[in-house]
């Protein structure tokens, strides 16, 4: 990533810290991290922490093994490395000199238990507080260059689609259709979602986070496909239920009813609404159809370099809508024990509507 | 997973609790969890929670999307759901009133930042403890089953890096092979590590964790391929350093190095052995040789549903090895911009010595 990027980011957390008042934000969520320093940091047990004071330079915290990873930043982060069997909480510890008396700290949502257990005996608790606002405001709305990456991603997702619908046929096991996505993922220049593609045959569609094994596809049973890749460390993510075979008239009927409630939803989609209207539009939908209480997760979570970011989309919220935002709006019905139905895409909040990342037919 | 494992592990849990006085264990780290109770639960973003009493019963507080993979289980654990737009700790802090007054709390280490600030609200911090020792014990030791799925688990890896070896040729990416690697865990019934396998050509073998990418391999360079699967949810764990075309003398000469440093820490292994002096052998061997310093990082890691997990090999460690500890013994030496050589295999320490679960030529 650009330097000047990363120099502006840092800037315009800064001046948030500024005007909230806080004096010193802890960043240690890997995805934060890599947003703002381009560097995609080792697992979250090697503690990895960027600690950007009001004023002043910021300091980066960094395991022995990814000082060469980081090193080409020192002109930005002044690097803290800590060795194998030294605690790094030491290195944290040493970072609240920085802080102002009386000023309150920012941690972001990353910030492990231990580190602010050990912190909570160095500062009253009152003045710890877990605020990563300014980087979820850079996060959510997405710059032409971030969209352009979730336009891509969704491309490759399409390809993938298209494919695999050729690909998949009776017999096959859901790890051998995960697994030939993932190559097809692979061979163009992107990597799957480490959470491998949720393929889902026959009853397991019915569980939304089902964990894709080797149950084999069968003719007269619906197909649930749910995957993303990363491209250049943009995410995309959709979903598409199949039917091997006639499709029963429930299974059209409970089909029919997702797409509608998806329809409704994306239709709305404009700087201004209320996220939470979407997913009220989708339900009410669902529930008039007779399946409400089949509708049993949120209509949508944001999406970015992260699977999971901020805005979510779910009944209640009164966030609204902006121009740059990304989500996914994604209705389903599960019949627990029977099928599932689910259909989603993301979409980029843009002036006149929706921006869809994914175009598969429904 | 058996229900009468289940019971025995959280009945050593509470024994231990009686044990050292604590008054509760909190246990929420993906991995632990899953050793627990055999679900793996969705991502940290959606609390799931274990809370075991010193006496009494197992509460598991979850989020309604994971309700059904875990309803199996309400005959162990009393099942407290918390809905979208719900915050979990309240149900959380709920827990304290199962706390006999003046007793600590034990919270493992994957409890957030944000659930520990909130609980120090309502409790003196010195009655919150970092402590999982009863949990890491029982994972720590693998029993006649896990050992089992570990060697099955190594034994895929063996295949997959035959395989591997014959498909990688110059001009390929890094992804590409990476993508067959995949495939071929995928086509065995086991899924990639999620971080994907390192595929590390030319320099980059010379970044311990490289990120796998375009670059095409090379004749006249090495090949660092460093990965493992999850079969049954146990992990394997191989790096193994090849050389397109005719080696350099000093590639031959660091590769010598690495490999005997690796049968130095092998030999000693057994019942016993400080398990810092295996890295001390490893490291010695290396520095005499004149590489100490390109030797960055420690010897090892333990293994199971982890792929980093106690214990750990790194020097003044004076932890014995005991049978049934599994972990890597994988020296390096990395000289960066030019080249790197990585050799790693897993044991599990037995009796007689290190039981080995690759054994692919070195």
């Amino acid at each position: 990533m650009d330097k000047e990027k990363i120099k502006d980011r840092i800037r315009f957390i800064q001046e948030f810290l500024e005007a909230k008042g806080f004096g010193l934000q802890f960043v240690c969520s890997l995805d934060n991290l890599a947003y703002l320093t381009g560097v995609r940091p080792l697992a979250i047990e090697r503690l990895t922490l960027l600690s950007i004071p009001q004023e002043g330079k910021t300091h980066l915290i960094v395991p022995k093994l990814s000082e060469q990873e980081f090193s080409h930043l020192s002109s930005l982060f002044d690097l803290l490395v800590w060795e194998d069997g030294q605690d790094p909480v030491v290195l944290v510890q040493g970072e609240l000199k920085r802080l102002s008396p009386g000023l309150p700290l920012a941690a972001d949502r990353g910030t492990p238990g231990y580190l602010i257990l050990a912190l909570a005996k160095n500062l009253p608790l009152d003045l710890i507080l877990f605020n990563e606002d300014s980087i979820k405001r850079l996060r959510q709305i997405k710059n032409q260059e971030e969209v352009e990456l979730l336009k891509a991603s969704g491309a490759i997702a399409d390809e993938v689609l298209k494919e695999v619908r050729e690909f998949a046929k009776p017999g096959m096991s859901e790890l051998e259709v995960a697994s030939f996505m993932i190559t097809e993922i692979m061979r163009r220049g992107a990597v799957a979602d480490p959470s491998i593609p949720i393929v889902a045959s026959g009853p397991h569609s019915a569980v939304p986070h089902h964990q894709t094994g080797p149950r084999k596809l069968q003719v007269g049973e619906p197909l649930l496909i749910d995957f993303g890749c990363v491209f250049k460390g943009y995410h995309s993510d959709v979903t598409r239920t199949f039917f091997l075979g006639e499709p029963s008239e429930e299974f059209q009927k409970v089909y029919q009813i997702v797409k509608e409630a998806q329809a409704k939803a994306l239709s709305i989609i404009r700087p201004g609404t209320p996220l939470g209207s979407l997913d009220e539009a989708a339900r009410e939908h669902i529930k008039k159809s007779g399946y409400g209480e089949y509708f049993i997760h949120r209509l949508g979570h944001g999406l970015g370099m992260e699977i999971h970011e901020e805005p979510y989309v779910y009944s209640g919220n009164s966030t609204p809508a902006e121009a740059g935002m990304c989500f996914s709006v994604e209705p389903g019905i599960y019949l627990p024990g029977r099928f599932g139905v689910r259909i989603e895409d993301c979409v980029v909040v843009e002036k006149e509507g929706p921006l869809l990342l994914t175009h598969f037919p429904k």
